[in-house]
């Protein structure tokens, strides 16, 4: 069935959240939002492409780290309001220099961090 | 660290984006949003509950059909405006009938359906 990109759902401000996942050991990675043009820039080039809320631009993941994730399969949800993309992480997908940025867990009421640091961020971003 | 859940960043409806996981295969289930008070809910009950935004009331995942979310694990990411549930499903947690909400593929301008149905939704819902 031929589908048309114009059909996902997109909110108010033209966004869709995408939860972006390792497509070989399936760990969450981050979550991020996708207007339609960052999308389409995704499906075509190969590696994810979002728009910053917080900077209101375009961003190419991992333009400025080298950590990019190129998309290995594309779903979207059965609402068309979601999507789920399954990726090879370069390094790390979070910018605190984890795998994961799910890398705190709330236990009761204390947390506790999981996992290892992949890279530094001081040194990636300075 | 004693953690307090008002510190994570509930958007200007007051609600987080909240990714369901399967603790056992890790696939993911779903996305829906909570705010503090179905967050609080679930935390306490050890079921997911959600507020719809569509309908504009809480939703105890499973109240209808019975496919109850059991919490394993809470995680939120590094800027606190998004959690990872990772839950054991009974049943499907997408209404259409599969495990999954995110059952359909986009590939190239085509889509495939990915994944048997788990239950009838005509029969679940009626």
């Amino acid at each position: 069935m031929k589908f048309n990109l114009e059909s996902l759902k997109f909110d108010e401000n033209g966004l869709i959240p995408v939860i972006i996942q390792d497509e070989k050991n399936l760990e969450v990675l981050m979550m991020a939002y996708m207007n339609l043009d960052s999308l389409r820039e995704t499906l075509k080039d190969g590696k994810t492409s979002f728009w910053s809320r917080s900077r209101k631009k375009y961003w190419l993941k991992g333009e400025t780290s080298g950590h990019f994730q190129h998309v290995k399969s594309v779903f979207y949800d059965c609402d068309k309001d979601t999507l789920l993309i399954k990726v090879e992480q370069i390094g790390g997908a979070c910018h605190d220099g984890y795998r994961s940025c799910f890398y705190t867990e709330l236990k009761g009421d204390e947390t506790r961090v999981l996992g290892e640091k992949v890279f530094d961020p001081e040194k990636k971003y300075k």
